[in-house]
């Protein structure tokens, strides 16, 4: 492209004048051929990066400046503009090329933890280090040893949609849960810290199969079809299996933290809470799940220009509930 | 005991005249001391065989035809007779010895199939032999032929109180639903008849291991907090990885099959049905026991002398419903 | 129409390059006045024949080529294009004329079962035929003997839009129930095979009053205001009650078998099934039902080309789970 | 027996001292023999009379005072005491006889309405003579006159257990019914009156069949099978069929209103209120039945002296909720 | 504007000719900037009067015939032409300028109630001047003669959407339900028709500060947070603190009233209604609320043309019911 | 009484020797007259201390040693015997005589928290003592400055059956949910602990109003028909109203916290959480409950002599389920 305009990302389109031009790197999520109702053909696209995603319509695919030969899942710099449409923000796309290898880091292409994961990993180890049950720590250190299955744990989003659906976001989730787990747990002598947090740190480990983020987040067949849940109870089993001298009754404890962690039948779980350990960690992982996406909405609200005096939109993960942000809301005058 | 009496099972007191003495062999499910108003120790019992349980009541326990040495799990001969107490009938025994080894058989004691076990076991490796996918033939080979398994296979109820609970139970039914299963496949082209069979035969087979059967029917702490779809689907999923060329999306078909049988999320099933195969199942093996139950609940009207004109007792399997039996209703006259 | 071009079916509209004129026979399901933005009138029309339904726009409705005389319920000869308008299918409609009586087959502007209905009827007929019951065989060919039932009975669809939602739909559900019936019924002996098939005859005979066929699928205000579960047990009530002999029990049975092959409360049938055979009608009712949905959603992402390792679109009738093509997923190499 | 001592009802018995000596006759609902633990006979009885039920003990059926030939449906006299066991009250028999023909009214012997039936019947037919609609005058005066119909519909209970579970209680609870649609149906001027009091006096028509009220109040095998709605809208549309001119449309609404009284298919009703007048229908019959049921609970809180400042018991037609008698507790000094 | 055009309600546009002119007063709802595919930019409004709301769109912001100067919550006089855009009418603006300051009533910008609100409001002090318990007399009065609350009750609309969403609203359906409950309360001797009608009066009173009314109706921030039951009997509470001689249990029935009168838990009562009184409120309330929804939903159907034999709507207040108008559906002829 | 005897508390009667005679002091609870079959005379009671309740039967309440003028709500001293009938423990009562004055703590009679009610008291204070907010700060100071309104704070339990049902327990329970909100809280910086913590202290302090414990813990009237959400919401809002300054907004959140703090609409909060703090105190007062429940059954478990390897008995605050204590099941060896 001829003279650099600013490079943008695509959650800042929201604030951007409509009609200004802008450049900047996406993974291309969806390409599909289409034509309008004069008969001439168009691309639409979904085009995202670390920030989201969004919509965008090249109208003249003839034009040289638009490469021809990009598919879904690469990554291309575009230049364009955004403008509203029925409400929905939408990207038009003059210029397009394939990005040159090096020019852009795949993991600012998808959404991505804030936190860094070299130290989220830290944390979690320093908890397996605390463990003083041989035999679970062994089971941990076991799981998080295997290469494969530490780079997959590093980077899995926890979620397709939900909460800490981000890369990352499975790691940043469990070491949020055993910080938690950690200050909860001496407040009830009955729990075992260490099956609670082992239960912490294996919940959704099935979660590095269940999903995909290659491009985008998606479900793996697999995934769909046996869930995180059964596929963690599977990788776990066949670890403790693999160790001479694990406890059975110790092995059928973690298994029961693994298959219950969803709390109810009709989320999933096959069976309910029930060991003390379990209920906790269904606990803990439904409040730091909804905390996550609560602070989630008030981000997004705070990016909108909401007013303090406004509710956030109905979120989701809470029942489609709005929400009202406490400290906005009261200001400094008031408390 | 001085002179021998006709010996009698549990389910012929129901017609008993109340009072008149019997003999007969049990398995003691339960002992308790006891002390009546006046401060009189007396021992409550429940008594079992293969047709059903009942209390009883030893008013002496110091009398010396009341042996002192048997103890839950035992099998012992007793002397008495039958009386309704408030509506329950209750068994007042006045002698009682430990059977002697040999005497009676202990499959006599625990309710069991009224078919041959034998053949049932033939007609299952029938079924079997007529799959032409070997990777699901050599599954099903390998895990029947375990002869721990089998031995379990053989002996299992398949359920501990609803349909179906007795020993041998879970291969009635199995075979029950093989035989069912082989009338509908050809029903639907877009059905695979070997998958749909090793579905049948595998789903229920972690209940070898949630049940025990030695004394009563009682799930194992195991079984509590796994229950069987994980543990069969556990015991499948290590004999499928042991199984060099075993493909693996035939394996989470086979795993799918399992999880799913169910049918609901509040069911236990931690994933719905989602490949016509698993449908398939979850509506026969619901059917089956549901016909068995309704056959069960006929059988007890036809022994309890009801009416042709009345309704069975609410069965609790069928969401606690009345029913009709329609051919005896009609009777002979009518149709 | 000046010169002809190929004519086309709506399902094959969607592979059809956007924009290349087809012409076509369709049925005018509605037709609208509409307005631009810019104050030009236009149409806007919903468009059927037996392979589905499109929107079309006529921009031009002044054009001597578009007839002023059409309306909703006509049959009309189209020429236009397809495109594509914010993922929606639409057609342009360029030139519309009344079709010519005899120039096109009324059946072929419906969906319609792709069985042969004279097949359908007489093997429902044999079904009848093979019947033991005296009774319950006089009361099925009394009803099916009627010229306008039987009329209605061969054209009617199983239902408005889910499962077999086309012209004889009604039928060919029955007669697969009849088929099943026919492989389960000896399974379970306590099943009186007659009363079976007279449930499975006449649990839909309601529909052919609840829908009206005429344009489109849609439902009566008698349909509406009573159902088919109360049409159809009056139908057939009325037909007992014209029978001198029929036996009272009997005639009790056959209106609980309509009145409960819903097999719950919740969903519209009055009563619960309280006899073995109202049991099995509703589970092979209910089974039919979604293997035909099963079906139906295959055969529907065929058509889109879906690749064998992408899950179905959400099935409204299956809770809007996804499914797996099992045989195509495993493919030629796997099995 | 010897000396005549005070007739009593079963309603007394409760605030009766334990102990004494009393009269009375009774219907005989059921007889079994039992023996007790010391293997004597005796009799289990639950008697009857309109003001309730209570078991009794027949502890010496040798007895030449008691009768020998007396069974299940039989009126007797009966000499015995009261006494509570295990909180419950219960009857102990010393001397029993059938009674006379002629010597007790079998109206007596089972719950009755306290209303006049002839009056109730007068006002049932002034509302029919109030409606204006000739159509469904003629509907409901033809079903009235009906001699078998009427003398039921003055006879039958509203319920076997819940609300106006006596004699009588149809016709209480339609006559209350019609006056308070009175009431209502000026205050809305979109109700047709004559619809909606037709809808009344005919929704529950049905339980003349659906129940017996010989032997205590009982479901038939019809009843539970088909249910009141499906038994009254086929007499009505029977009724309605043989009325020559009567409208069709119309005839759909009078069938939509008694199919559709019960307000949710969960209670029974194949179809939801599309009217307005089945919608006010389902409303005043919900609320009349409930505010039976409050003032049942009431006086049943009086008879057992319960203080004004205790809540009375748990009541079932109101979801086990508790309830307060506003005017006692209120009493007279605070109001 | 030039020359005046015949002046417009948002009701008649539906049935207006597609892009004739038509002038009208609105009330601004919502002013966004927007920028069009060209990058033009446009004006998005929603507009509001009495009878409804619309979408408009201003293609010519910088047209000198559009003032700049307006805002949201401002009352315009517009020029423009209705059309229809993918089925949703819109309105496109010519012209535009605020309005002035009594050139338009601004009670014409909001929907509003069609009866006289003075006479309700008389309506309602003659039922307040009706009751004999001192006590309750005095509340009523002491909380209407409060003339800001007298105020806000005149004007509140019972609803954001649902039933009676418009000035005076609520006062409309309290003096409905006065009307109803003096009906209803003799039929059933235990209410106590004085703490009936306080109930009644009382039971909404919240929805003043729950909702508010100045541009369209929204829900206050407190509305939201503590909804109108609690506010309601906060309100009532601290005006019987304020009374001296307040009888103590009388206070308590009062606040159960208003906590109670929504008659399940779900719908956000926290407590069920254990009095008579409540009940009959909970009832009627429902009750009127669906009427209202039934009459409204007549009435839109017959602005939009519908034929008498066409169901209605879904009516979201009937769970998504349609309806059937039925004195319009039997018509003349038939009845 | 003659000889004094070992004094044992109720819960020690379990594991007491049946028909061992001992002495103690209880509540009379209840005291009701009856008849034995044989028409004597006897006394049935429920007797409670501090460990729980038993029923009581005197056989003989002539006899001379049974005192005549004691009464529900006495303390008396009493000897006898425990036996078990049906499986229940009884007791059986020889003497009894009113406790004098002094003799006996009445503290000592029913449930009592086994922490120090200073001690627990001093902690709550130094949580008020730590907020920051001024206002929050001087409403939480108020309403514990209150002298009736602590008294009852330290003695409330905090519920009638389920958790923390005992003296104290109020206290108890608000004192742990504080430490555990401290812990939480840091973990996310959008939680405003002030509030958080004044919501804890708050929220159930309606029950010192909705309880009574004078004998036994009973519901007031007020409280079924007010509850203790809205007791309390009521009690707080008066508090801050008489505060001059307290900011409104600040109110609305205090409020909502109490209305919301059951986190559903079924579970009677008329509001959902709807504020990260709000939210946060659902969980936590959620999960508190459910860990006391645990550890209750726990302990009875102990009490009952279960084998580590049993399940406990069905907890009802659990939703029936069974639960196992993970470190006896361990046991020494395994971890």
């Amino acid at each position: 492209m001829v003279g650099e305009l600013k490079d943008i990302y695509i959650a800042d389109l929201a604030s951007f004048d409509e009609g200004k031009l802008f450049d900047g790197y996406f993974l291309v999520l969806l390409k599909q051929q289409r034509t309008t109702k004069t008969n001439k053909p168009y691309l639409n696209l979904i085009l995202g990066d670390k920030t989201g995603q969004l919509e965008a319509r090249i109208w003249t695919p003839e034009d040289p400046r638009i490469a021809r030969d990009f598919e879904r899942g690469d990554i291309v710099k575009a230049r364009g503009s955004a403008s509203r449409f029925d409400d929905r923000l939408q990207m038009k796309v003059d210029q397009l090329r394939l990005a040159q290898p090096g020019e852009v880091d795949k993991t600012d292409m998808l959404p991505s933890t804030t936190y860094d994961v070299g130290q989220l990993w830290a944390q979690l180890l320093s908890f397996v280090t605390s463990l003083r049950n041989p035999d679970l720590k062994l089971l941990l250190t076991t799981i998080l040893d295997n290469s494969t299955i530490a780079a997959s744990y590093r980077e899995a989003p926890a979620a397709k949609q939900l909460h800490h659906a981000w890369l990352g976001g499975l790691l940043e989730h469990v070491v949020s849960l055993c910080t938690l787990a950690d200050r909860v747990a001496p407040h009830y002598p009955l729990l075992d810290r260490d099956l609670l947090l082992t239960g912490v740190i294996l919940h959704d480990i099935g979660k590095i199969r269940e999903l995909s983020w290659e491009v985008g987040f998606e479900y793996t067949v697999e995934g769909m079809l046996l869930g995180h849940i059964q596929i963690g109870a599977a990788l776990a089993e066949r670890t403790m299996d693999s160790l001479p001298a694990f406890p059975p009754k110790l092995k059928t404890l973690v298994l029961h933290m693994i298959l219950s962690h969803h709390g109810k039948l009709e989320f999933g779980s096959p069976k309910l809470p029930m060991i003390p350990e379990a209920l906790v960690l269904n606990f803990l992982d439904d409040l730091d799940a909804k905390m996550q996406a609560v602070a989630g909405e008030f981000d997004k609200c705070a990016r909108e220009g909401k007013s303090p005096d406004e509710l956030t939109n109905k979120v989701w993960a809470l029942d489609n509930r709005q929400l009202l942000n406490t400290k906005l809301w009261l200001g400094k005058s008031n408390v």
